[in-house]
């Protein structure tokens, strides 16, 4: 057994169920019905005894089509954590370092190490956006072979400009892995840059904008040669066929998924304002379809205190940087008015007084903070 | 860029199309009408916008009690092979030696290949069963940290008997993983070996018996702390929603699965009969839902003749050992009579002669031969 395995913490998760889940910055708004219908007909006569398609060539000129770049540079995973998997494989050597900002996406960390990489981390600023000098500079410095970068960034919600991807493709020679999974959020994307660096790879979902977290599909997009080496870890028929029904389906119908995507931005603009009402709270800048929250009592009271009032948010005290923070996804106009009220009640003093009376609930193991979650 | 996933050939595919599809041990059956329309119902009305459950432990207990092993022992996977490629990304540390009989399925040279291992090839015997006392010798003085078992074995259809693993397990003091994808055409399971044996892990699938290779779902059993491990190189999300809710309906409903099972057992019997009645054709016996088979004439030409007449079988003559063999699945009653038929019109030196005749077909690439192919 390798032993960065075993250092690697056991993950255990409370199921913490809620009326209102804000916790995993999924899509308030479900897969439309008649879409959910059209994927059923076509996987209905289809034999389900027969292996999908060994390269999903049609989804993947669907994505081309969709993302503006060519098919063999296009690979689908099982989720885009599979195909960042898949690249880490191919990338990481015994001993490699891979630079990853902090805070961020966890599940990079815990990847890289798994493959036995060497983690080397670089802050954000104090007020969370991102040090493109320090990220230069310390990937350089420690002479990382891939650095990591997630924009809209989880949990903080912070970008990285192209001119400032630019910046650093054209000073750090290894590759850069952006992970696009909240683009539609931001309305910006970085695939213009694929061109003139083939050592750069992006991927993006479809769990987040598409509203397909249930059925695991993403996308990596990359220089053809590259695609090619990192597809040689990918597993055949890596991705089951009715979750690649499903993404042709909605990729056909990508006009269909505009106003969700309309309505989550209009409640973000909404509940930024809202948000920086509640007293005792601070709320950073937000491209996407969350937002890291700061506040002036003990983050798990108010994660509990609102947990106990139907809702479920997000506990990111344990990362770097946060430790007075809470994640918070957009949901839906009903679903972010009770926040906010829930919100108010227990930043009161006394309801927070009343959260730690019977039995020391900020004790308890935050067994929500698996660092797995999304 | 890791240097030994450089070395590993690119895949390419050639889609070979046919009427008769032969080539992937597939259940020629399809999973039942019904049963997919429940799958749909239970799934229709879930909202697709979020994540599975992070644990799927509705379906982890199913498959406990079918298989008869504890629940915390049970990992679902997208498929067999990626749990696999878990258990061997915790398993094989730099260098690691990892004994794998063959021929065998190739994708497990692939994913240790690519993890760093290195490989230690052990034949079967000249009878393509296996050589159990070589298997324990070799195991032991190459010092392999893993030996992979595949039984029955794809693609000579192979068994291993459970004395013989035991003396394995007794006299080897490494990890062995056995593959059961096709036991249920065997009848007979190692899992009673797993309360004994610590450092055995057993991998099965839905894919061949069970009728859903278009789903991906495979589920491994070892000792729940073996299993925590594993995990650990699991990706969160690993499985789709869609695929966990049929994989339920399966097993709820297992005795449906039952007379395809038979009839393909049936007809394996016949087929054998029938095989090795066809002139030039000597067919080595099989205990799983194919055949290895050796030709007196060229493999390829076989296999293009076969084609030509809409049948596509599996190309195996790549393989060590089997420089002159083919994979036949069993296929229902009407494919098997085309096979049949059709073979023995190949295996006529008319038939062999008439299809040298165009373009030297027997030159052109054997893309049918993919490596990650099943």
């Amino acid at each position: 057994m390798k032993s960065q395995v075993l250092k690697v913490p056991a993950y255990t998760l409370h199921a913490y169920e809620a009326e209102v889940k804000l916790n995993q910055n999924e899509n308030p708004y479900d897969f439309p019905g008649d879409l959910k219908e059209e994927a059923f007909r076509r996987f209905r006569n289809r034999s389900w005894s027969r292996y999908p398609d060994f390269v999903p060539d049609s989804l993947r000129l669907r994505v081309a089509g969709f993302a503006g770049w060519q098919k063999d540079g296009v690979l689908i995973g099982n989720g885009s954590n599979e195909l960042l998997q898949s690249a880490l494989t191919v990338l990481i050597k015994s001993r490699t370092r891979v630079a990853i900002p902090a805070p961020t996406f966890t599940v990079y960390r815990l990847i890289a190490k798994v493959l036995g990489a060497r983690i080397v981390d670089i802050l954000l600023n104090p007020d969370l956006t991102y040090n493109v000098d320090d990220l230069i500079a310390k990937s350089r410095e420690s002479g990382a072979g891939v650095l990591i970068i997630n924009s809209p960034n989880n949990p903080t919600g912070s970008v990285l400009k192209n001119e400032d991807l630019k910046r650093i493709l054209e000073q750090f020679s290894g590759h850069v892995l952006l992970d696009e999974a909240y683009y539609e959020f931001w309305g910006r994307t970085a695939i213009e840059l694929l061109k003139d660096f083939p050592r750069l790879i992006i991927t993006r979902t479809f769990s987040k904008a598409m509203g397909m977290a249930s059925l695991r599909v993403g996308y990596l997009l990359a220089h053809p040669d590259l695609a090619a080496q990192i597809s040689k870890a990918k597993l055949p028929y890596n991705v089951n066929q009715f979750s690649l029904t499903a993404a042709e389906v909605a990729l056909e119908n990508v006009e269909r998924f505009r106003p969700a995507i309309e309505a989550v931005l209009k409640e973000r603009d909404r509940l930024a304002t809202e948000l920086s009402r509640v007293p005792g709270l601070k709320v950073y800048p937000s491209e996407a379809n969350f937002f890291t929250v700061e506040v002036s009592v003990s983050p798990r009271l108010v994660f509990e205190n609102l947990y106990g009032q139907g809702i479920l948010i997000r506990d990111v005290s344990s990362y770097p940087m946060l430790s007075k923070c809470l994640r918070i996804s957009v949901g839906t106009p009903d679903e972010n008015n009770r926040l906010l009220s829930a919100l108010h009640a227990a930043m009161s003093a006394r309801a927070m007084e009343a959260s730690r009376a019977p039995g020391d609930p900020h004790e308890r193991t935050n067994s929500n903070d698996n660092p797995k979650h999304q």
